[in-house]
């Protein structure tokens, strides 16, 4: 787990208010939810291997009974709140949150223990309408972070259910189909191919996956990638409604304008079981890192706690891994980090400290951020390295002579130059010399 | 713990966002930390009763070793934090952190086992003229909060242990004394006196105890508060450093006019074992609700981590209190809170849902905050109603002929009035009705 020191935390508060305000702009609301959840929610909704995933909260004498744990999403207390707060809950009802969540991975670059989630949802909202907002709202996001080359893959689970069904497979072999299709990005689709004609995992598939999976991919450059499903997979169950849902919300999304590089990607598998239709995943192409988000359409978790279907979908940005390409993207591009002040005022005596505290009031009413050096006055010398180390670019001072003169002095630390300046004119005389 | 739904949610991100502001103006500058400590940094530091209260992570198979908990405040993680990274960190440093602690206390009303914190502090910076700084600082947060009246009570723990010294008493003795004085606000001077005089917990003081914290009590309304302190405690080891640091204190603080409402109170307690120097401790007279904040300066804890001294103040504003006393106020003042939206664009139908979203995609650059309607399209008077439902006060709708007429229509749903306005004005036209 990770401090995050100044200049880090400034960026991601800066990404945090930048997702925050975007949010809100789609008229998604805000939810906060502890970080400790009863145990008995969080289990068994993101199957057995995520379960050992969780931090559990170790028992306590005076009450054992109450088991409970760090939330390891925020999908899973959404579906809680929604169950439990329902007499104040209004559906649909969009909501973002973003929030730490743990979980017991062992660390490797660019994964953490504890890490941000930045989701938003809309629950009790059908397909695709909803989803269509979502995505829009989703890239709108990375627009807002400086990533305007994100490419929204869009694809829906009910095309995957219905390249099984074709196939005649269910469970094991079902899932070892899906896994390897997903491994195209590193293996290539000829690796895919060959892995899926060797099996594995105890699986042999049927002699028509390879030639299937073929035209899953063969489908992507189609000119109607819905038309040339259809063709592959139109006959199973499952397509019907997944081939009507895909092509309104690609409808929606490519008539809109509002989702520019959106690409229709029926080899899109997205790993959580919970998904039901449209299902999204975002990658930054010379980011070279892979994802750095997703989500679909879930209309089973929510109501799962309910005993009533509701559906939902929402989008999860990876905020995490972009941060690590905003910090390369900054770092190669030089520069000083902010300062954490515009203004240092110096302090001249002790008599005069007060003086100084009045004055700094007077700059921070006048939209300055203010610093009075906070160790024992005198010594200026010693106070003008300190403004150098913490990059604080003005210093101001009210010495006995400046006090009676009605003026302050200024010295402008990069230039060396230094001002008398009135006292009624000194807060625009410092934003002025900020500003150039 | 604490669901907060988006009205809740809406005011406590209000209210971190302008303690953010008056924080960063004073050059504070962010830190943020990990929920979950190393076990050995956070035992021994607040005492025996506060270490019962700490919330153990359960331990794992694979690095059992590696015993953790949640942490219990955010003093503790920066003392490790300024110890673990020295090298990146120049001090003095001043930092902000608003962040959730746990302690696993019986719920009881106004507190909670998960709550936030919002500290400033700095660090490696000696008495006085950061405490000052930090009590303007503090003042001011409570100001931007609306709580102009806030009354700051100031103290200095010198005076404390002066007072034992004087009567010649420590340990358990000291500890009755100091808790006996702090139950003022509850059971009076004179209950105080009584207590004192009868003993308690296996302590009996002194025959001195009583006629001298009389004086201590007497000494707030003297013209000159150190010199009257002077008088009654001035021959003990303690009183020499503690009030000189006073009244430079005292002087900077009522000197620069940045402490309105500050107030010597030589019966201010503070209980933390680990404060050495001043100590504050908000009130805010009309709440009726106590304490509301306070802080103070410990130049030991940061330093026993690192084997130096290092002197450091802080202050913690008692957020989740004065959240108590503004949703009071919110619901005294009566008014509808906040909708979560400007604008809802509503859809016709599905061949025009791509044209809604265009639109949305458009009033949002405009600066408005916009939902598409999330269920099907079509059935208008349901899209009202969640308009209605949601406080929408607008709604904007493009249909086949006003997409041919290069217009929009909008409904006014308090006045029930309906326009059509020209696509190019429509965001402004709706920002006048806002406004309006």
């Amino acid at each position: 787990m990770r401090d995050f020191l100044p200049d880090v935390a400034r960026r991601r508060n800066g990404c945090i208010d930048a997702l925050r305000r975007v949010f809100e702009s789609f008229g998604f609301e805000p939810l906060d939810t502890p970080a400790v959840e009863p145990l008995e929610v969080l289990m068994g909704k993101y199957g057995a291997e995520a379960d050992k995933l969780v931090f559990e909260i170790a028992g306590r004498g005076d009450d054992a009974s109450a088991q409970s744990a760090l939330r390891y999403d925020l999908t899973v207390p959404l579906a809680r709140v929604v169950a439990m707060h329902q007499a104040e809950l209004t559906l649909p009802w969009k909501r973002w949150q973003i929030a730490p969540v743990w979980r017991a991975e062992r660390p490797q670059r660019g994964r953490f223990r504890e890490f941000l989630q930045c989701d938003i949802d809309v629950v009790g909202a059908p397909a695709p309408v909803a989803d269509a907002e979502v995505a829009a709202c989703a890239v709108a996001a990375y627009r807002a972070l400086g990533f305007g080359d994100v490419v929204l893959r869009v694809n829906h689970r009910g095309v995957v259910r219905a390249l099984c069904e074709t196939l005649g497979i269910d469970g094991a072999a079902a899932g070892f189909l899906l896994r390897t299709i997903d491994k195209e990005d590193r293996i290539g689709l000829e690796g895919v191919c060959e892995a899926l004609a060797a099996g594995g995992e105890g699986v042999t598939l049927p002699a028509g996956a390879v030639p299937l999976v073929r035209g899953l991919f063969a489908a992507r450059d189609a000119a109607d990638v819905p038309a040339a499903l259809e063709a592959l997979v139109g006959r199973a169950p499952s397509a019907g409604t997944a081939l009507t849902e895909l092509r309104q919300l690609w409808q929606y999304v490519s008539g809109s304008g509002v989702v520019p590089n959106a690409r229709l990607d029926p080899a899109l598998m997205r790993g959580l079981d919970y998904y039901t239709g449209p299902v999204f995943e975002a990658v930054i192409p010379a980011g070279g890192i892979g994802s750095v988000g997703g989500g679909g359409r879930y209309d089973g978790l929510v109501g799962s706690m309910l005993g009533r279907d509701i559906p939902a979908v929402g989008f999860s940005v990876g905020l995490e891994r972009l941060l690590v390409l905003l910090a390369e993207r900054e770092s190669a591009a030089g520069g000083a980090p902010p300062s954490a002040a515009d203004v240092l005022v110096a302090t001249f005596s002790h008599d005069l400290v007060a003086a100084s505290l009045a004055l700094a009031a007077e700059l921070r009413a006048g939209g300055l951020r203010v610093e009075v050096f906070p160790g024992p006055p005198g010594r200026l010398a010693k106070q003008y390295t300190y403004a150098d180390k913490r990059r604080i670019p003005l210093v101001a001072l009210v010495g006995s002579d400046e006090l009676a003169a009605g003026v302050v002095a200024v010295k402008d630390m990069a230039k060396r130059e230094e001002a008398r300046v009135a006292r009624a004119e000194v807060s625009g005389h410092l934003r002025t010399r900020l500003g150039g």
